[in-house]
């Protein structure tokens, strides 16, 4: 039976001075297997990955953990509790509107000077010293600056010092009306095969402010610096958005599913013992991030979404139909938004009622097998 | 081909000057049937009625209409239009928090004067009088009230001058995530069985705001106030709000389905001629709406919704299971809410996450068979 | 020295199972003077009650005290955190619109049944029992119905608890942008002169759910329900509303101000000792609460507000006037709105941009000097 | 008499099919002077920008205008009209959280390309093709894309299609609470006097989505890129930010010296004839962008803001108080938030509620005189 730590860490203060925690979960690794970091529910409404992670909590019990594995479910409790109508309003900073996956703190210059000044050190030199780099640089920044730092840069800075510490970093999040899609760093991509997730989008070195990025971003970087001085070495570090459906929407069932998955993936990663766990056979397609498209829409009105998810849409084929009930017995009541050009539908907008501008459909494109 | 008028009435004005209108579409009734008054989309969110009129429209082309019909969808364009996060936050207007469908105007003191000043009146002469009295009202105290009127009474009362010019109005909602379900005041229960609505509230005569209220209580107070005198006049005029599945959803099939089910009602009432519309057969439940319950989540967390709708759910029942991720290993992680008493679940919340306090489900108690 | 006891009390939930809670602060009396309930900041941006209740206690510590004193600022967590731009949108519960001081518990039928229940009972049995059965009501209605209670009703519910314990309860407000002003019931006019606010609605025994209604209606309609029985009882309990300047503003120095009004009107109460605060000298204005009339924009535009607080304006006098600037060139870009009687301006709205409708002022007519 | 054009710009369409447009006054000159583009209100609550396009119309019409004038008010109807409580939530995009002022659009590969295929041009056939050149990137990537383009982008690049057109582009706004100030680009030091604002904050070449970056970034990267291949050209075209004071406050009178501000400006850039406007005598303080320093609530609570706007605090000089009413009878229940360097305060947050990482006060340090 693995033992499993339960703690909690204070990641803000409301204005009434009530601190709000997250509960993290940490098992100790039995030898020296890779370090873990989870966390979900980042953005309020998408809260599938906690019972995702109460699902890897029940079966990682009965588990032989190689490595530590750090589990962080309710991430964000300003989003979490931040309510507009029945709705999670949790996607954004509330005063300033700022996405919270977008507050990771990254020093795009600390890759290119670290491997200017530490030409000579082992590999693991390398990966001990540089780890420790990013942490202080964080603090500096972040988490010790005199001017202090955003609500969203605290909360980010505080749950990204936990990730500093792992070898892995799975970020679980959901689309509005989503199927099952992953994040994956393109120099990881025979690992995307591992997850039991149909849809795989490449992502490049760039940083956008996202927990993975801010997790891979630092060590890719680092091995494209040594890179250009003559010297390879593996990014040795790497990191996985899971988007596990829809947001506003809790099943254990499928929670216990999406658990067998990353078991899969983790236990072919050295991180859990044994072979228990296997990747689902499917047909997974993938596509790089330039080629996965928003659609938006054309005109304003009331939207029935045409297009299941999964299926490839040839170039012209329906994606939405928009009723204009301010125009009956025009000719354009109905009007239909068809493919711009052959694509694979992978989430849709959450609400009937969509603006000029407002995103319907995200699809892949230019798509490929894995 | 029956002719269909198409207008537009300004109901709102935003800050910029520019004015907000709603599309009002007649047809004019062929001989003396009833005149009827539909809207739909007073809450932003529940869309679905739109797509009904749009049916009710393509259908009532080849019908002989009898009595006028008026029918506005898109009736709140202030509420349509409130988005916060991807959602149609238009259930209440967002400055003053009130509830859109609360609006309404009413009198009560006017139909014990009327009926004290007009003894001898004919049962013509009162409809007639009575429609105007009411329509003076609300004019004097809402559209030409010297301190003005607020925002929601301000498209309220020019919504309701329509629909006192009807004897039969029909106000199509929906619920969050729900079944369909109607409301039906108490006096014409016998009309109830005319709609294919599986779920019957049966409402008392007193007024709380809404629309179908503010339609029937004027009439229905006006026939008690004329009973207390000794005299028995009928309800001149009625009134249901139909809700019609979940909010933020669009289906021009099932929207179908359900002008079949408004036509079966107009037909019975005359409203239109021949009986090719008949209501479905089905097990039709009914509760007064004293007994219609909202069960309040007793503990906050993620939601699982357990019971479907329409089942009955005994007592100790369970409705929702509650995942308190903040908990793990701890024996109380996986909570059940159960039914208090036996139930038959109307709707439930839209969101997966609930703070102690918020709206689970809907249920019918001490319901029967209609 | 006066001790003040510290204590928290759990008032909601939140989604990611963390309690929110409120302080509460408490003094023993040292006789048996009048017992006293003061909150804050129900509302979540009406902050400045905050301060008064800290300059109280400040001067409290010198004071002897001879009732109970329990004061609770900072009374609605939920309020106080939800914000939605720079601004604390804490009116009104973010899910269900509802006001939160609209949500407090009152059976309207317990004073009639009350008093005919206990016809023989002295005053104080009066007091202990009819205060018990509030209580009991209270409790087994809100707190422990085993359908649960609304988010809002627990919320009031359980400082509403507190406040049943005492004799005299001030509820601490503040306007959008507004002058200082007081709710009085008409039962306790001649202690509205004891506060040093120069504006006082005197409002009637109907309940209208906020925290002064809910304190003083059960009270004032057990008193008429034993005058109906011929005999004459003084309403037992009694409560103001306090409306200590404009929302979102904190002043250390003038919440001074306004404890020394507060202590002179305790003082006079015999719930402090000696003769130290007085009120000030100024002229006060009175009105009924029918009298106290909001004006509502007839047209939308950008608003500049023109009429101070305090002045009588004239019939016809300005108020705003509206910029359009969608309409530059016409006559009417400008446009003037005006007292459509004579008043005097108490508060207006927050924003420069205004819908039709919008609240503009709220002003007292018919006014009287007290 | 100058004539002014009127016309309107449908700029968006809602979800209820209505769309949203912008006034458009124009103005045609009477030679050759610079064309000029003035817009204000691109955030929903900064309100004064209108007022000051009223006032420069109304000067503008006794003026003989050299260059074409084009003046837009109300520039963001959807953030007009988006309210949350009294306030206007309009900063960003409701659905998305995007920043309205960060949705301009530049393409940043083509000033370096056109330098480089452009080499032989004149002056003046820079000026035009280059202009061409954004203006066909605009929309073929903006207004007519075939996946579309998000809300926001769409009534960027509709304004900017506008500004495109004119040598001098304004953009009026306001801060929260706030003095008013300036943003300059560094090349354009030398106008920063012009206008009778006292603060100045110098920007660099960088994009990061405003308006007035979106105008001169273009011009100045390829002034930078010519550069570069040993050609010195001028900047052909500069932008402005003007930040007016407060938002959601309106002042005809404080517009009218806005007014003369800007058109001392614009006579001295030879848009209007004559001498007539100067700028005032003033100390007028600049620093550069990374000069400028926000500061974060460094604990949550209740602030009473300390420190005048335009004031040098020395530091360690007190800016804010913050009273924690959680903690009465701590030492720390009334705490200070101090400077952290010398600086001058320009602008703080709107509300008196604020929680760890709020932005209290924006604050020039390492500031100079002009």
């Amino acid at each position: 039976m693995t033992a499993i730590e339960h703690s909690t860490l204070e990641v803000a203060v409301l204005a009434n001075g009530q601190a709000l925690s997250v509960p993290v979960y940490r098992i100790r690794g039995e030898s020296d297997g890779p370090s873990v970091y989870i966390q979900a529910n980042m953005h309020g409404a998408e809260v599938q990955g906690n019972a995702v992670i109460f699902q890897l909590l029940e079966q990682l019990k009965s588990q032989h953990c190689l490595g530590d594995i750090t589990l962080v479910p309710l991430a964000n409790p300003i989003g979490s509790n931040q309510k507009s109508g029945e709705f999670t309003l949790g996607r954004f900073d509330p005063i300033t509107g700022e996405n919270w996956n977008r507050g990771y703190h990254f020093n795009k210059s600390l890759p290119v000077e670290f491997a200017a000044d530490n030409k000579h050190l082992t590999n693991d030199e390398i990966k001990q010293n540089f780890r420790q780099a990013i942490i202080d640089d964080l603090e500096q920044n972040k988490l010790n600056n005199p001017y202090g730092a955003k609500t969203s840069q605290l909360l980010c800075a505080q749950l990204q010092r936990m990730a500093f510490d792992a070898d892995i970093v799975l970020d679980l999040h959901t689309g509005p009306i989503s199927s099952r899609h992953l994040y994956c760093p393109e120099y990881a991509k025979d690992r995307a095969i591992l997850f039991d997730i149909a849809h795989v989008l490449f992502i490049p070195s760039d940083f956008d402010g996202a927990m993975d990025e801010a997790t891979f971003c630092p060590w890719w970087q680092l091995q494209q610096a040594y890179q250009a001085q003559g010297r390879d070495i593996e990014v040795m570090v790497e990191a996985f958005t899971l988007e596990l459906g829809s947001q506003e929407w809790l099943s254990l069932e499928a929670a216990k599913e999406d658990s067998n998955s990353v078991l899969s993936y983790l236990q072919a990663r050295g991180v859990i013992d044994g072979e228990a766990f296997q990747p689902r056979k499917m047909i997974r397609y993938g596509c790089m991030l330039e080629n996965y498209r928003a659609l938006y829409a054309p005109q304003s009105g009331l939207v029935e979404y045409l297009a299941p998810f999964g299926d490839v849409i040839e170039e012209g084929g329906p994606l939405v139909q928009i009723l204009h009930m301010e125009r009956y017995g025009e000719l354009d009541c109905v009007t239909q938004v068809n493919a711009p050009q052959r694509c694979i539908p992978v989430l849709h907008f959450a609400s009937a009622s969509v603006n000029r501008g407002t995103e319907l459909y995200k699809v892949m494109t230019n798509f490929f097998t894995l």
